[in-house]
């Protein structure tokens, strides 16, 4: 009773030959390789704080939040131009014109920006205006995205589908490599498991973070937002991840000063900028003991 | 403690109107509207079997197919010319190829034709090829493809994701009918969930049939081979999806006689042409009890 | 980076040597031990419908649904004397009281009873009463009660934990068989997996039979009832079960005639005396095809 | 189409009237309660580390172990006497000789034990040798056990069933407070979810921690050992569980000088004394940030 499409990590060799680290042994057994975005490294041995809003609703709470975030210590801006949602009536995005925001804001703060694609249509597009590319949970196996993202030669950040197995995670991967283009930061932001949406959104899954650094000399960070979908839980989760090796955090944000404007999108998950404070804090404090760790645990 | 994204069924007349039985009301309330493909109708009583090859591997091995499949009573064609596989090293479709291959097959045995497509650029291609679009499980949130597919105005196939929940499916069926396209037909393939993987390649959940034909008028079929992945269970599940009230089944089938060609795509969940003439028997035997079930069950 | 604890089928004839068809070659490879309570037999070829009440609420109302589900067709009774329940201030059972209207049901309708125990210290009293003791998803790994149960030498249901693994469900069934008793029937009841509680209270694993059938030679039946939660999906639950080649059904049952007394307990998911008599008459139509399946499936 | 058995969040103060924050309002609103075992306090604001063996395997290996967590700074000693394990052929634990020598590591070092009582019957005895009964996780919903362990009086550490959703957890801790025994402390262990297995043995649900805070004032500690099963990830996922605000840490150990005693039972989950030693002193470090967060978070 043997079963169609049962694969486990023995197969990474074969599924991921260009990211595995068995196979590609130039980089150290225990290194990571180091993604460059601007003057920003992922995988430098520093944790890379991105933050932003949910969506880009309009020039001025992208650029209020901008400029928080980036007083707030974040070293990246985030903020959606596409967005994925569940109904076709929602809010989709101010689309060419949320990126064009997103340009003022990079700008403005000198900060670089990610922002996601979902349409191999327009990867060259949003090329233009964005530092780096992000490829969202609910198109993590759309190849012909990934292929045209891979042909782009811009650095990708590739979040984890939903229910994915780590397999399923670096063959997707590999199809950006395939193209020559190695510049691959991938982002855990949780999975979908009973009893996701009882008191989160979905399940956390810190474990993927030492097992990607075995597999794979690719960095990974960690969206602590869209993995528990509330803002009271974002410290927490952000610390966390850092603890268990994160190479950085992708994290939602909202001004939240008298008057400021509240997100139409995932408001609830949107932390304040102290809290973000807070959180770039707590990586400086630990940056000694992450070091040493780095060297121990894989 | 609010959490963000958390929807449940109540939230369907807002996330897809167009397709809510409660917002929709001119399908009777226990009825399903029917999506007719050539002679072939979805929804309409009878239920639809479409089989065919896993992949077009070759002409000489999808005209074999095609003609056993209908000579076992298949009403359609599947195979796929477009393949998303795990790692971007393995066989990808014969693109292009296979869809001729596919409409030669058309021609010849006169079974209507159902086959992925994955990217939003060859919509159009397909479309000129297949008598019904399929929208595989990793693409079920592939929005801008499910556009291009309700702009089609064909009949579109749409899977459900590998972790979906009822919501986000119907929202996925509504960015088609959004485009004024409602000939959608759903099809349950099997979630991810502990202990897949351990003797079955998914968790086919047929609950779920009789959940959509209580929020939605789409006809809903299964696909047996994915959510089991392990040939000797697909009568099996075959039988009991009928059972739960399917208005299909999507099977994958290679023929096995003496110097047939096998397989290179998931060969392991393919039945033979014998064991997909019981299923369609099967089938002919329930047709009455059904009816008399169809009336009472929602 | 080994896992501790990590187990598959490949382990079973370590784990299980007594149940495990692949060391116990005695019965064939392809039968099924048959387990004879009273008259009744499981997995002799004839699936067995056992039904009645969620809980045994009251004499009247016990009698009542026991003349209604023999008239209906059901060859056993159940009934819950012992209630596990979420809550300790929610009702839990009527404890030695309900055991002694069992009995009365027996005497009056013929039918052998099987009901749930869940201290081991009980398992004697429970046994005078029972042809057959249960034990539910919640203890399926409570060993000591798995012992008590061996040792009784009565019959015993050993339904599947809400995560089990084939694993785990076996290795619990061989603590029963290491004290001598080989009497077990296992029960699928559905699995905890997201979206669980979206639309049906678990996921009916029903793939997990055909596995039971290759890795053991006990019988496997299911309940219908937990598995969806939904009396609507009863009756498609049922069927799809047997199809799937499972060995009988346990059935949750409330009279609903005028002036019936409503369960205090799980009501939505009881059904009614006459859908239970429809799947009764669809089992006896299924007779023939079923048996001609079973040559084949494994 | 009501689903039986459906419950969440709105009906904890229901299902457990007794440790629901929103009925028992005589603790603060973003209080713990402190649960005191000798001198080590549960929800103090300093989290308690528990460290020891995984199974009491002889009095050599329990002793050595219990000096080294001892020396590096565990407050509480863990082991198990009576060991449920997969199959009944594999080692059971030395039962009361277990117990013994757990008294003597107590004696010896001083700690305060906590170890697992599986059978209602043994309840008594265990409770004569111990400091704090555990009930596995296997035993989260065995009622006759968690009402014994009510009437000891002892305090109680509660795991959280392998699927258990968090009303299921809470509502099995209000089995042991209707015994007038408030002295319980929740703890994480891991959930099964897909794609455990693959590279961790269940899926750490940290996201679970400011929940249960949310909605009840017993403490809740992390066993970063099972929830990984992998020992290079535990130091990880402790010093993530206390940035997530657990309130202590529930580890197992092996000792791996020259010449020690290998453990029979999950030793690829043990960490060695220097490692937990930096888990120790992480949590020192920490305390100061962690009591400002405490004071936020909720």
């Amino acid at each position: 009773m043997s079963i169609a499409g049962n694969v486990g990590l023995a197969d990474l060799p074969r599924i991921c030959p260009l990211i595995s680290r068995r196979v590609q042994t130039s980089v150290g057994s225990d290194e990571t390789r180091v993604v460059t975005v601007g003057e920003v490294q992922f995988g430098g041995g520093h944790p890379v704080v991105i933050a932003g809003p949910c969506a880009v609703e309009s020039e001025e709470q992208t650029l209020a939040v901008a400029r928080a975030v980036k007083a707030a210590g974040a070293e990246m801006l985030r903020g959606g131009a596409f967005k994925p949602r569940t109904s076709p009536h929602d809010f989709q995005g101010l689309g060419v014109e949320g990126l064009r925001i997103l340009s003022k804001a990079r700008r403005e703060t000198g900060l670089p920006v990610v922002t996601e694609v979902m349409d191999p249509r327009l990867v060259e597009t949003v090329a233009e205006h964005a530092d780096m590319l992000q490829i969202g949970s609910r198109n993590m196996q759309n190849y012909p995205l990934l292929v045209e993202a891979g042909k782009s030669g811009k650095p990708v950040l590739l979040k984890r589908g939903m229910a994915a197995s780590l397999c399923e995670w670096l063959g997707a991967a590999e199809y950006i490599a395939k193209e020559g283009n190695l510049e691959i930061v991938l982002c855990e932001r949780g999975i979908k498991a009973f009893p996701a949406g009882e008191y989160s959104r979905n399940v956390l899954d810190l474990g993927v973070v030492p097992a990607v650094k075995k597999e794979t000399f690719l960095p990974i960070i960690v969206d602590p937002s869209h993995a528990t979908g509330v803002a009271s839980m974002v410290e927490g989760a952000s610390c966390g991840a850092i603890e268990f090796g994160s190479d950085g955090l992708l994290i939602e944000v909202a001004c939240d000063e008298p008057g400021a404007i509240r997100p139409k999108c995932d408001a609830a998950q949107a932390i304040n900028p102290r809290t973000l404070e807070n959180i770039v804090r707590f990586i400086e404090s630990r940056g000694a003991s992450r070091m040493w760790r780095k060297a121990h645990v894989v």
